[in-house]
């Protein structure tokens, strides 16, 4: 059977560390087929996000050479301690090095033409994990493996051409790695990105490497999926806001779905899917204690007196509240609300019974954004009177506001869950302003004053998770 | 100043009761300019309903005759009570007698042609409030007092052509009832109607009577508008679900826009907007107990130690929950959702943290319809593979279940009362399938099986209305 | 092999005419099978479109009574001439007398109601050929044949709901009439209407009793479609302005599609394909001159002398030239321009090279409503700068002009035939103000003024087909 | 008042010809203010869509050099022949030498990135007049005249993003040339080129610097616009193809928007408009001979025996004829025709009489593509049986095929001239395939196959121009 380990950022942050990696690997190789999955080295993506807007912004080609000598050095001293074997060495250096006056060039040509194309991102984020990837192939190498590093495409990851954010529409990866294994090589593969059908680098949006771990997987119908991070497994609540927060050892693909979102930002949701449309495992594990069990997630519930697995939470967000009688009756009404927010992540949705609001919670930048998209929809719709035909009448908005999600799939059919876990808020001192439970009932979501964040969680831990 | 007064179809149930409000109203008018609208008798809507329905299915010409008697015989003897006079009698007859000789032909017409548009179904149910106003009418002739009977139109409601469920969109009201009123007139107007510009009766949609009383009040700048119905207010709970069930008092705006959507069906919640608007109060009084005080709406919150004003229930609910990871990212999913339900009338949305689930509550006899439309917007999605381009991965229905709403403005930011609803919830032995609470915190919403409701309710009203 | 004849309007005119058509029906029957197809009688869909516009607009009973008297009495003497057998006649009027019944009933509802929709209105128009088809088929009996008269639907013209214009769907001709036709019955078929898969009666739209039998003809693959009319063919120019026009005998396909149009309103250009399709013959024919060997319309072109076959005119067009120099090279304008004329039948479109007008024929009646639609899409246009954006500068309308077409398939590679003609357009004294020939170069086709119309078709006459 | 001079690219097509051009600007000084306009130099455009392309597919750096020695060499030795002074030399040079550096970068940059998108492809092309403007300028005060070269937005011609032919949106000659002119300084606008209100400079498609001029001239209100090109004026016809073509003293505006198609490409339909609206004369003159009379465009028609002015002609085009009965009576059909082709360059559009087919002539490069879009939009039509509901039976396409002009505003009304235009085309041995005339009378065009094109134009010519 087929292992497909993916390695996160961090776990690739310097050359020793990406030794270790391939220590790792080496050793799970001994039992098992393996397919790696490897991010870029951390701080690359954002310096690129940051790099490929200053080319536009400045067109400042010092910007750029100054760039590209971090990069340089940064990948360059991690061949030096990934590898040791001169060849090798002066093998990957030369691929990263033209690599690097690949990227220089597009970087010029954004500064040259004062334009950046979507196409044109993403094309400058894949070399983020197309550098990684052949310094933990040469790294496997020098330890004796046969391996070799494949871009997403080469993977068999084929996309649409949606720029940022592709869909896959084709899957090849068995064909493409089924030959490798067989001949006992190990591919690393470039997380996050794919090919679109028209040949061109796309990248798989937020979360992208955990996806393109979990599609190989799938296309494999591999054994386990592992994810290797810097933490050791799904915690009961943010480490960073909750002292006590410990890790879960096992997690239903469901309750992880719900976690996902927020959980530590440990795995991206859409790994799931997947996952569990073939039953794959997914263990999540610490690549800095390997030996630490991690948080595996599977098909089975595990039924336990303790109803609620984690508590998750997001700081900063908007809630957005559309309200107006005229919306009574009138159909049509939330699909206008919707479409005209399509290009603004929503959270949370709450519809109370009378109809005449709509509460939604968004990401605290895209709160504005959101607000004009309404009115570029219903008009200006303040001072107006309800006989001018607007459907809305206004619209309200609070940003110091934060999103606490109560997850745990015992909590369905638990009677008076709910109920403990409002007073619990209330005796936080925190005033509930919105809720929302979906009817999977493993969560129940609502919204408080940021200010009362911490303490609402910390309490919420201890009665739900400590106390059990 | 002038005060609107809204009589209800039991208000005007028989004739008794019709002079009883003839009387009601000229008592009124002492003190004040009065003007009327009223209601179809009682029954009489749901038999046009009927009748138009049968009209069409079974073509069968007997129904429509004894239908015809029955309304006949209704009105007749109704003006054979509320009248005294024999030449205001005769005059009334001659009036009614004619509109029900159009009523049969338009009857007649759906059963020959086999075909009922929406024009002609609305002609058809305006003939309730065009038969009850000029019994009325003369029964405040027979008073003494100078009155007229208008339909919607006449008395400066004009709305577009979307018959069914009409939207306003000139008010002529001053400068139809002003010199009516001047002259000392009481305008008696048909509720429910409107008259479009181009001519065609339309109807206003449920609680239309109530938002032409609104319309009314708004266009003359009202002093009062006053709801005059068969209970003596707005109650805590459902009086057939919760014995110990009491009038409120008092109410603010939105305290009773929220329950206006069930709160005994006082009134509709299009009803408040108007009057809002200029700050005129409502009054709900009632007919056979004009000596209760009433419910008193107005823009002032009563803070007392009573945080929950009512407790309000949907009995015949289902909960619709359609989910799939697809949806994660996927700007557009939600507006997709809601433009295939653009003609469902949705009653409560929740959508959970991880977006992976969009939970609605839609009535029961919408629900098949309702997963019908997102089936055909997104295909038939279950047991299809991840793969396949389908963000919606499945839906699930539940048809057994109620919704249940606490109200009350106090409940906003009053810390703990969420735990406390759902504690309660719980100690009722319910468990909550689905929470929606918008920002306007004035209002919790949550879905419970169908046969815990009575209790459910009970128990809340128990601890916070009884108790409190 | 089965032979369809159908009978237009004039063919059934009376009772005399009728029988008549049964002898002609008779006689024919004695070598081929044969399925009949037939029109309202004469005048009687004209009086229908009229009675069911009347009875929306005045809501005058009188009128509907009179016009049923009117309806019966035609169709009583009819019977009365057409069959001799007294109880075949009882047998047929009690079925007419059951459908007049009908139809007074959907009148009055159209009255009562004071709508007429677009079903209705179909269904009030088929019972001009569900009145005639019963009758001919009784006088078949009474002849001694076996026949039964069908409805559209029964003989399996299966359509959309497109009422007033239905497309064909379904076509069940084979498993609806084979059975009859083996057991050597007449099927009566109704020209002109369909039934819906809804089960609503619908019609074929202009021409549709041609189309019926052609549909007819091609679900039986029948050797021969027969169109019986009161002329002896189609004729090389329209008789009252041309009185030297002389009957064609062969014409091929295409030729007849494009002299359908006008083409002294033989046949309809949409009985064409079908019967094209499987290489059916069409034989035009003159029910009074049975004798007459009328017009053959087949695959074979005739190659003669004579390059031009007909003459054909409408005489009352409107021309429309829409202008602006804006259009040059922005896409879209002429799809555009014609979506606003969506709802217009444009008869002639011609664009001339520089791009900058496009000009177009169309009925003179639709002239107003087509200025209006491309009003609405350009904006008011004239006395616009070029800078306002509007790719229209303005539309002139000239409506006192004709439309001339001359045709014929020997046309094709004819050199000099243009010049000569527009040379005897000259020589007519008629200017041409706008010319479109098609590729097929079958047809050439010009707008001159209306008064010069009549000189200039006896001109072309004269030196195209009298001279040759 | 002012006068627009407006010089095309052989105008300008080297050092000396720059000088030239600035002695004729400096002459016409002396009596008026005078604005000019200029082309980019000769061949530079088409080296421009060239590279630019070459870039984009080769990525071949070394093209790009070869480019812009070729570039620099052009304009250095322009800058040789043009100018005396030293100082003005070598400013114009640094102008120059920046501006090539520049167009360098942005080349560099399309090579890096390997896309090309339309704002850039705008930037490239603006180069050729960015670059010969400062020329003409430094020309011109070389020979003691103040002048200043600008570019397109400088002079206040303000367009959307359409780039690649873009719409002005807002004219602010006027303000931003008058200070100039007052201050007796020759401003040298670059045509072509203009600038959205977001800043990015556009172009504003074919004939785009005739229209420059014409723009000018309207926001100037000069008392003529002229247009010097190489050629002393419109012909009676291409002297490539017909040597006895001579040159037309005088056109109206109508006649030389409909010549202008064609016509020698002497100047683009698009610029007689803003000239018409405000009457101000066009004069066409040949740089190279100015004592030539050179046409002159006015609203005044030229009544003479001649009724034909011109004749022109397109070789390469392909006539596409869309056929099926289906189209007669299903309204919206020629919309969807037109949708389907809207990005398709209609030159001749002819509808025939029956309504059975409409014939188009696009450009023969466009031909596969629009039949592309046809069968898109229609599905695949040939084989399907008429009951497949496809309106659209088939589609043919001619691609050996020329379209051929005639232009006379002297036409309008002219009887018979249609007849003797096609016996004149008869006798030279062509046959006509389709004609199209528009309602403007002023303009038959009709297409041949191309090899009869020479011998039918000059026989044209011979008949109508030579002979008059």
């Amino acid at each position: 059977m087929v292992v497909v380990m993916k390695f996160g950022g961090t776990s690739v942050g310097d050359g020793k560390k990406i030794r270790k990696v391939a220590e790792i690997v080496r050793d799970r190789k001994k039992d098992d087929k393996v397919v790696v999955v490897v991010s870029a080295m951390s701080e690359v993506t954002n310096a690129l996000i940051d790099i490929s807007q200053q080319a536009l912004d400045v067109r400042d080609l010092e910007k750029i050479s100054d760039f590209i000598s971090f990069i340089k050095d940064k990948h360059y001293s991690a061949i030096e301690d990934a590898i040791k074997d001169e060849n090798i060495k002066k093998h990957v250096k030369k691929i990263i090095e033209s690599r690097i006056e690949e990227l220089e060039k597009v970087l010029i040509g954004v500064a040259y033409l004062g334009e950046l194309t979507k196409r044109s991102k993403d094309y400058i984020l894949s070399f983020g994990e197309r550098l990684s990837a052949p310094i933990l192939a040469g790294a496997l190498n020098d330890l004796g493996e046969k391996s070799i590093a494949l871009e997403g495409g080469e993977a068999g990851i084929i996309t649409d051409n949606n720029f940022g954010n592709a869909r896959v529409v084709k899957l090849k990866v068995k064909e493409m790695l089924t030959p490798l294994i067989e001949r006992d090589i190990i591919p690393v593969v470039t997380g996050f990105i794919g090919l679109s059908e028209d040949g061109y680098i796309t990248t798989l949006g937020r979360g992208g490497s955990d996806y393109s771990a979990a599609l190989i997987g799938y296309g494999l119908d591999a054994s386990i999926i592992e994810i290797w991070t810097d933490v050791s497994g799904v915690y009961t609540a943010d480490p960073k806001l909750v002292p006590n927060a410990r890790r879960i050892p096992k997690l239903s693909y469901i309750e992880a779905m719900e976690l996902a979102y927020f959980g530590a930002k440990v795995l991206h949701p859409r790994t799931i899917e997947p996952a569990m449309e073939k039953h794959i495992p997914i263990l999540v594990k610490n690549t800095f204690k390997p030996e630490d069990e991690g948080t595996l997630i599977t098909n089975n519930i595990e039924y336990s007196d303790r109803v609620v697995k984690a508590i998750t939470t997001i700081k900063d967000v908007a809630l957005i509240n559309i309200f107006g009688a005229g919306m009574v009756g009138v159909s049509g009404t939330a699909a206008r609300i919707f479409k005209a927010l399509e290009d603004v992540n929503v959270i949370l949705i709450s519809q109370g019974s009378s109809e005449t609001n709509i509460s939604i919670v968004v990401s605290k930048e895209d709160a504005d954004r959101a607000v004009k998209s309404l009115k570029n929809e219903f008009g200006v719709f303040y001072k107006k009177s309800f006989l001018n035909n607007s459907v809305i009448r206004g619209v309200d908005v609070d940003k110091d506001v934060s999103v606490v999600s109560v997850v745990g799939a015992g909590m369905r059919g638990a009677k008076g869950i709910a109920g403990k876990i409002f007073t619990t808020v209330a005796e936080s001192g925190a005033n509930i302003k919105m809720i929302a439970q979906g009817s999977s009932e493993v969560n129940i979501s609502f919204v408080i004053d940021k200010k009362d964040l911490i303490n609402c969680v910390r309490k919420l831990h201890e009665k739900f998770i400590e106390a059990q």
